[in-house]
């Protein structure tokens, strides 16, 4: 079985640091990872400058990733506006997320859920005009799916009828978001259950979880168990969301990577190789906190890492 | 489904830190803990009190531990001297652990395999003499069997055979541990499957594993999925093998109840009272870090804790 490991940290990481990664910076951490064999990255959103400064140079991020060859460069966009920015920069991948619960989708995006839908409509209709092979592949992404920290639980009927409405609206998927860091195994289990019981299989391959609550890789081990295949993580674990307070602590990319060659699993990952990107960050965000197990046990002794070629 | 969750923090927490908690603190500790409903606490460990100087009051605090109605008082115990004391202190459970690493055997308990399968001999043939209702529980535990920081891998065919001889030493049932923070969740699925193939459900049900690179739940889940029902944890995540360099990191209590009791499963604990324990650690221990995500996220909006009686 193939995973693929799809690194959110120059997006999800940087925007929850308040502190600006110089752009070089950023360039060599993609181009480090991407060199590691990490397949997908998401790179920036496009959204203004004045919300998310961290996040102003996501164009030229992305005109530099897409250098990098076999690269799946992935942004993250919040409206239509956004994902005219996004394509012009030439981005492979538009996440647009919808919040499950209302009331975050109002705080985190300012938009209620048809207005969001209404976005992705327009989204779907401005790709479906581009030429064949600049199409970027365009999910919608249910966040607070797993609950909201203004909601609490949010009930199966509405999730199920939002994931059939971002089909119906032009995506080519939808992923799952545990925003919150909410989620437990057997949630994660159940809520694939439900979403690809709407939109098929094909409708649903990855997920995004956090480790807030320290259930990180036991809910990434569900989703696996379920059929996923995309799992999202962050390099030294950086990141979370900044409208949800406590509800930080991405997925750690090393103990994930670590976690799937254990496994057995495939990554295309030299994890010898991804353990050294950590120093772009330590050099870079100086005395931010960087979280994960593996990079100080190390690997087991005698531990066959993956072969990459 | 019903799982036990067994505190070792009293014991295998307490070994690896410097600090000599005082008596009183480590009675405090586990009646606070057994009053948050944790029905099985390994107090502490029967060997010399200068290899182990934390643990020197060992027959006191069990002594203690056994006025706790409803409590299964665990402990430590390195050879069949240690079981003779352990028994006169009245414990109700003996774990001895065997490392199917020879070398890691050696070095841990400075015995050869043949010598602790002997020493198993000889508790057994204790406990079989004592009166019926005096006679503890005795559960060998096959240590280091997802592999050693000296050896690496353990061949299958001696973590097998090694089973086997625990159990025709007269051991009640083995355990499996992952002393060096080495499992992974098919790693812990396989070896399950081995060991029950030669044991039978009865004699594997419990499980001791580390959360060395970060896999600690999500190998719980795994072994949990494969049938065994009862986790060892250690209150703040503190400890590990001081005898297995890099190895530390227990999994952490209030963590492993929250997954648990997300997941629905039923831990007979009171989950709101088993965070406020940690104050305890905190006081006695001033200093020294407590692990664990949940303590510090706190609970999902709406969380309904598991309705204790």
């Amino acid at each position: 079985m193939d995973v693929l490991v799809s690194e959110v940290g120059p997006r999800d990481g940087l925007q929850s640091i308040r502190r600006i990664m110089p752009l070089e910076a950023k360039k060599a951490w993609i181009a480090a990872e991407a060199a590691a064999g990490v397949r997908e990255i998401e790179v920036g959103s496009f959204v203004p400058a004045s919300v998310l400064p961290q996040l102003a140079d996501t164009a030229e991020v992305v005109a530099f990733a897409k250098t990098i060859p076999g690269l799946e460069v992935a942004v993250l966009v919040p409206n239509a506006r956004g994902a005219e920015a996004a394509i012009r920069a030439g981005a492979d991948k538009l996440t647009l997320p919808l919040s499950v619960s209302e009331t975050h989708s109002l705080a985190n995006l300012r938009r209620t859920h048809v207005q969001v839908l209404d976005e992705a409509k327009r989204i779907a209709d401005m790709i479906r005009d581009l030429p064949e092979g600049e199409r970027p592949h365009f999910e919608g992404s249910l966040s607070t799916v797993f609950g909201c920290t203004l909601e609490g639980a949010i009930p199966d009927a509405q999730v199920a009828r939002l994931a059939e409405s971002l089909m119906a609206a032009g995506c080519d998927e939808v992923g799952l978001s545990d925003t919150t860091g909410y989620a437990d195994p057997s949630a994660v289990k159940r809520l694939i259950a439900l979403v690809r019981g709407v939109v098929g299989e094909k409708g649903l391959t990855g997920i995004h979880l956090h480790n807030t609550r320290g259930l990180g890789l036991a809910n990434v081990l569900a989703a696996l168990e379920s059929g996923l295949t995309t799992v999202d993580s962050s390099l030294g674990g950086i990141g979370g969301c900044p409208f949800a307070p406590g509800a930080s602590g991405n997925i750690v990319t090393e103990d994930l990577v670590f976690m799937l060659q254990a496994m057995g699993l495939k990554t295309g990952i030299d994890l010898e190789a991804l353990l050294k990107v950590r120093s772009i960050l330590e050099e870079a965000l100086p005395g931010e906190p960087l979280y994960g197990f593996t990079p100080d046990a190390g690997l087991p002794l005698n531990f066959v890492p993956e072969e990459v070629r």
